[in-house]
């Protein structure tokens, strides 16, 4: 594809070239890391290299890193009544979640739908704490999870402080980082995460990999979703994804050597960005504007423009973005986040995506401008059409 | 690592070069698989060329593939009380698997461990066709787990017999072809399995990439395993392993078309390493022997001499050889297969496993039986010590 600007990097992000070669090198380590020979314990010690990169990303302790197949796998795994502590052996009473949670969350993993208890979020899309602490109260050793950045807005939540309420109730959390690492700190132990969820192709790893990372090591599945093996400590069984692993690390050690030149760069594009848009449109939403958000993610719409014909118009132009999660059919549906923020369907359907990353330049910021100025005339010339006719 | 013999094939074997290309283009493709852009379209099309690949080699619809995250977590989606067909929709009543099953299948999967059944083999480790009949008739809605072919000794089960057992029963059969798959003919029909298993990193593809395949499109999982964006049609969640998954169809492809040659060249091997093992000691012991086996792999024992010990100096003299699965946390214990199969500890711990690949030549067979030569006389010059202490 020549010539093409993605700007959809929330959806997945192209491999760094540190990863690109980890992963190279790894295809040509032929052994199974179980194996006693010389070939497994070569393989042993490329997955204990990642392990402790992935770890040093988030601040935790290496034998705390469980590897998964991707973040929703480690969403899965962490969501299970059936977690126990040194302290506490009896099943989890409940699972509370954010109202903007990926879906991987929603879907609850192993807790029973009636279960599940979804809190609110404010107009920003900023967890209600006081509506935590309500719910905490009604729940006998509940499980928390909320994400540390949404996929689609980009809006950061208050993790910190929602610890200290769960923690306070005698609850744990979980914290999907997906969208947040390596853009953002997210050091486990600052966050009071007592597990985390990463995902290797959102920080420039490849498809196929993720973690789910504890805080404390006296933190137990004694009923894994995957068992077989007893690879990882007997938390994931399965032969380990070698040249994915090897990648990941690679992708997570870049990730983290760069974040203090990236985050400033990618700050100013989304700066940028934003002022193109409101050039174009004065009455442009942008969601979740006054809260804080990812260097990298804008969300917005224009009053009865709608996303799909404008994802495709500027598709046409040469520009990738999105209509917020791509975890889906590859239908365009209205956003839950938004909805859940209290925006009403027209506006939620008009919602466009904007997320950029390492390698976005100036100029790509650029031609998205240009390319949603034409769109946007051909948008709003065809609603001006539609309200002539209802006229 | 240099002059080294890989003989441990049946632990994972080494990337094809056709599933490598593969690899190394798709990691250009920078889309989400979901994505609606170019980008994602592109990335979609990799993925359903490859999902017929892997069809193909098992002469499956392609839409009746769900790729996973590998063997492992096929046999884990497959093996859920909650499978449901056009005419059935009431939980299955029990699952039954016969005692020489990959751990993952002994897992059990989301059966509750006393709906579990074990059924008895013989001393060639076949499935006891009647046992399964008698099994079958105290059960409602029953569904079987019975491999292809078994990961240790190569033994090949009468899986067409047994799908006319567990059918004449109202009974569903998963056959877990993990280490049949690319060196025995697989097709899903004349085998009559309800759903199979199949692993990408034992044909020659990537490590960390499987799939479950079904015989008929309409058995559902309305309770996946990992659930989230609604990929593979539901069944299984989370944003596709791209490269994983386009290299496993390469491999697919490339073992399928390599078959009718890499099958009898094998078989040569292992009737050329046997002969040889024999020649060191007559009383050598080779596990299923008199069974249909597959063409690659030899498992074998000389009584008294510990498999530990073999292993250790064969990978000291260049060879890499196993005790049976490597599916562990690196330690050698008596394998559960020999041990159903009525062979003693003593002779179980003795046991070990040479598979050999499609880059295995004469020369790694002679190479082995110097070091093994080598070894065993070592070893039974030890037997003959102790013997001599204790007399």
């Amino acid at each position: 594809m020549a010539e093409r600007t993605y700007l959809d990097w929330n959806a997945t992000a192209p491999l760094r070239e540190e990863a690109r070669r980890a992963f190279a090198d790894a295809l040509g380590a032929i052994g199974n890391p179980s194996s006693v020979h010389a070939e497994g314990r070569a393989a042993r010690r490329l997955i204990e290299q990642a392990r402790a990169q992935v770890a040093e990303l988030v601040g935790a302790e290496p034998a705390n890193v469980i590897f998964t197949s991707g973040g929703t796998e480690a969403n899965t795994l962490a969501l299970t009544p059936l977690i126990e502590t040194a302290t506490e052996k009896t099943p989890r009473g409940a699972l509370l979640i954010s109202s903007v949670e990926h879906p991987s969350v929603r879907a609850g993993g192993r807790f029973a739908v009636d279960a599940i208890i979804e809190l609110p979020v404010d107009r920003d899309g900023r967890l209600n704490l006081a509506a935590l602490g309500q719910a905490l109260a009604g729940v006998s050793r509940p499980l928390v999870s909320v994400m540390l950045a949404n996929n689609e807005t980009g809006v950061i939540q208050p993790i910190a402080e929602a610890a200290a309420v769960v923690h306070a109730a005698g609850g744990l959390l979980h914290v999907d980082a997906v969208q947040a690492a390596g853009r953002i700190a997210c050091d486990i132990s600052a966050l009071g995460a007592d597990l985390m969820a990463v995902s290797a192709h959102k920080i420039g790893g490849p498809k196929g990999v993720g973690a789910l990372i504890r805080r404390h090591d006296d933190v137990h599945f004694p009923d894994p979703l995957i068992r077989g093996g007893g690879q990882e400590r007997g938390a994931r069984g399965g032969t380990e994804n070698l040249p994915g692993i090897v990648a990941f690390g690679a992708a997570a050690a870049a990730a983290r050597a760069q974040m203090p030149d990236e985050t400033p760069r990618m700050l100013a594009l989304r700066q940028k960005l934003e002022e193109g848009l409101r050039a174009v449109a004065p009455d442009t939403v942008i969601f979740g504007a006054s809260a804080p958000r990812l260097p990298n993610t804008t969300m917005f719409a224009v009053p009865g423009a709608k996303a799909e014909t404008a994802i495709i118009a500027l598709d046409l132009e040469g520009v990738a973005v999105s209509s917020g999660a791509a975890c889906s059919s590859g239908k365009v549906q209205a956003s839950h986040v938004l909805e859940a923020m209290g925006y009403a369907p027209p506006l939620a359907q008009a919602a466009l995506r904007v997320s950029v990353g390492w390698t976005t330049t100036d100029a790509d910021v650029e031609r998205f401008q240009n390319a949603w100025r034409k769109a946007y005339g051909a948008l709003s010339k065809d609603l001006k059409d539609k309200r002539g006719m209802a006229a």
